[in-house]
């Protein structure tokens, strides 16, 4: 399958399977009149694969040594994507970053490093299902910073396009969406 | 590479990143020597591949509608098995259930489902990375039972072999596990 028929056909299943209307709080306090929920998409065989194959496609010619973010959105991406790097004979490991830290005011800890392996001068991609404000990124992207990584990108599947394009400008950090809101919200 | 193969790479790559021993207290509360954190395996790109292969070919002859389990352990688990079964052209949908209700008193929620879809008659498998007494995982039988799933086997990637055998036996429900305890105490 071409990669815009993959885009094509995984922006159906996530019309279909994560996509709706309707009055709702976003994480953020916001009120709106429209919600995508990605996990459906990401649990769904062909939508966890064509998810995978995308976010695989867009990091390939980046020198990317890690990919994960914050759980629990990104904790079926980032588990899918070390896998089919592996079958693509181009590893990229993942991790993901606890949304609480274990013990008050300790910071927020990765998880999935074996011991003695540490994010310290590696290339990491943040990667998240759903971007608002890009307030739970750049919770993940502190951490792993803190980490002494060096984050290459933030990634996206859905930009809702609600300021986290000027947040991570702000942060001097690259940022990229497979889908904008847009594209589901005008068809 | 044969299934042998695999499983004896598998076991090096989670004697390596995720056993070890040392005084610590597990989830039941029980003290311990040594310990598991399969997360290390299931985010590194080889262990994830071969953790999803070796659940997949356990599972290929079951008629098998879905796979899923509790989070935090399962969600890796079950995102990389979604995937692959549709490289395998042999889909098999996933899922996690929430640790906590999110209203007081209320079921632990099942996550993935699209909007309409259901569990009710459908034959699941209960995934976990490590399973010491079976605790965590009937919490997953129980919430996807109250669902109308038909519950085909739960199947953990280690087995700390304290009791879960029992357990699932005294609730009928078939127990597999890629390994035990013992595989990697006596060596």
């Amino acid at each position: 399958m071409s990669k815009s028929a993959s885009r094509a056909r995984l922006a159906d299943i996530i019309r279909t399977r994560s996509f709706g209307r309707g009055e709702i709080t976003l994480a953020s306090g916001r009120k709106s009149d429209f919600y995508f929920n990605l996990k459906p998409t990401m649990l769904d065989p062909e939508g966890a694969a064509l998810l995978a194959e995308l976010t695989y496609e867009t990091l390939r010619d980046e020198k990317v040594d890690y990919v994960g973010g914050l759980e629990m959105g990104a904790v079926p991406l980032a588990g899918a994507i070390a896998q089919l790097s592996w079958l693509k004979n181009h590893p990229i490991s993942a991790f993901f970053v606890r949304k609480k830290p274990k013990e008050h005011g300790a910071r927020l800890s990765v998880e999935g490093l074996a011991k003695g392996e540490s994010l310290a001068g590696k290339r990491c991609v943040i990667v998240e299902d759903v971007t608002t404000t890009g307030g739970s990124a750049i919770k993940a992207v502190e951490a792993v910073k803190e980490s002494g990584a060096e984050i290459v990108l933030v990634l996206t599947m859905v930009d809702r396009e609600e300021g986290a394009t000027e947040a991570f400008a702000a942060a001097g950090l690259p940022f990229r969406s497979l889908y904008k809101a847009s594209e589901f919200l005008n068809t």
